[in-house]
């Protein structure tokens, strides 16, 4: 992957059978299959970068809507992030354990709790913002601004509902 | 997510502490989080398209790869796929087992092999693509051709190394 136009002019060129030593890659041009290899690029970038900060990709992406969002309730997040409630309710447990997040009783509702982080979980979002925003720039690298701002702008055309 | 332009303007204006109607979406421009949504819709595009062709995302470009390079060796595939040599072997072993591919001796590396389709294999991989070109077109349905080949573009230039 990833040698661009070259990819699909090899595309025409059959390897020798028996000895292929440049690959067809069928899926070069599948959306699809760049997705996936783009979501692999952006988890490896996360692990390299939020390493020692005891959060994943979906943890923090969970972390980061509580501070936005203080008061909210678990099924906002589960709709929010694509995320089952019951995926959602274990990471929630995870940053209560971290003491990043506390579960506060729902008055309108008491049966059902409300999330809100805690001052050291504030504290550590933080930082954890910051090198979110670094792991985003690295991933972009090879793109211009112009080129990284259309992207996103594709990205959230093509998952409108 | 996916609204846009109002997200960006929602960023803005937070929601009222403890009744968040409109939440505040950190990572709504986020390219590394809106990556794993695109792949959480493009996966759920394949598991309902493909359901009953007996492949996963995964073991479908795997096969791809076979099928478009006949005497292809198993390293060059988890090279080409970002996938760790374990993981290729348990996925070519399942298409065998659905006799979708053979392995041959490497007659140049005695205890490596190489993979071919069989002939069935051959004849189920043109359905297979054709269902998969389907399910790409569906995932780009809110753009236009010419956005879709920008999308394109601007992910193959991100992935190179």
């Amino acid at each position: 992957m990833g040698k661009n136009k070259s990819t699909s002019a090899r595309k025409r060129r059959p390897a020798a059978s028996g000895a292929p030593d440049e690959l067809v890659s069928p899926l070069a041009n599948s959306p699809g299959f760049l997705f996936r290899l783009a979501q692999i690029r952006a988890f490896d970038g996360f692990h390299r970068y939020f390493a020692g900060l005891g959060v994943t990709p979906t943890s923090f992406a969970v972390f980061a809507l509580i501070v936005a969002n203080p008061g909210i309730r678990p099924g906002a997040i589960a709709d929010e992030l694509h995320v089952k409630p019951s995926n959602v309710a274990a990471l929630v447990n995870a940053l209560v354990a971290a003491e990043l997040v506390v579960r506060r009783r729902d008055e309108e509702e008491p049966r059902a709790s409300r999330l809100h982080p805690t001052k050291a979980g504030s504290k550590a979002h933080r930082e954890m913002f910051r090198v979110h925003l670094e792991t985003d720039a690295l991933l972009l690298r090879h793109l211009t601004q112009a080129e990284g701002t259309k992207l996103v702008f594709l990205l959230q055309k093509l998952l409108q509902r």
